[in-house]
């Protein structure tokens, strides 16, 4: 897919119908998240992919804003040993997992990870290692309804030249 | 372009050539940035084209670790108003930024903003309002030699299934 038509393209779905999603595809959208640009090339990063239904109702449960976690086909999680820019890190990398997961027709969904209550018992229930952060949970699956989209913001409102 | 291909292609360049980024690029380049998931569509980001010489000069100036800038056909600044997930919701534009500048022929280096101490100068010269952060300063353009490319970690080392 051309990557301006997944830019535009990929949205927020938090409504899945729990068909799975091939391992074949969650390499690749995980592919295309440890190719994320990282400062001091750190790579802090680490990947957990969640299929299994009893684990994804467990995510769900302690996300309180991804309760829709229990029936999306996959998770993917991005988690990071702790660094400078480890939110950086991780936040381009979930850019890039969401814009891969579009682009192999998936629908998609970031929940937000790092400053909430409930990342260290997902960080736990993952089995991360002690002192490793959550950056955030990605629902990835078939979308029930698509629903309606979140307006932006238009460019001549968000872009300026040479300063504000 | 492809976006596994963009994906694949972006990586940092750190000597550029001072040839001039189009205007129509860089519109477009900034468009792919306010496209990008946001936390409760808050869209708190902001962003400012330098491409004045002189201007582009004072940036290099005041970032240590991004005196390269004086020789970029143009900077793409990432300012955002405070707010809880601005960091999470700046990189994401910051890392479709870096894609659609890469698709469109560009070399790109992701200079940090967040986090330095030269922030609130780099804001002060961009004009921001008070009180906005910067989020991170992307310099683009022609590449003077492509260099070499820091190597990353393997998939399956970075990926794990189910858990840890």
């Amino acid at each position: 897919m051309d990557i301006f038509k997944a830019i535009e393209a990929r949205h927020s779905s938090r409504k899945f119908t729990r068909a799975p999603v091939p391992r074949a595809h969650l390499e690749v959208i995980a592919d295309a998240g440890r190719r994320a640009p990282t400062a001091r090339n750190e790579q802090p990063w680490e990947f957990v992919a969640v299929t299994d239904r009893a684990r994804l109702k467990e995510l769900a449960g302690l996300a309180e804003n991804g309760k829709f976690i229990a029936d999306a086909g996959a998770c993917l999680a991005v988690v990071s040993r702790p660094s400078k820019y480890y939110l950086e890190d991780g936040c381009a990398a979930t850019e890039n997992i969401l814009l891969a997961a579009t682009a192999l027709g998936h629908q998609t969904c970031w929940v937000a990870g790092d400053k909430k209550p409930y990342a260290p018992a997902v960080c736990r229930l993952l089995g991360a290692p002690e002192g490793f952060l959550l950056v955030s949970l990605v629902a990835i699956g078939k979308a029930e309804a698509t629903g309606g989209r979140a307006p932006k913001r238009a460019l001549d409102e968000v872009l300026h030249w040479e300063k504000f």
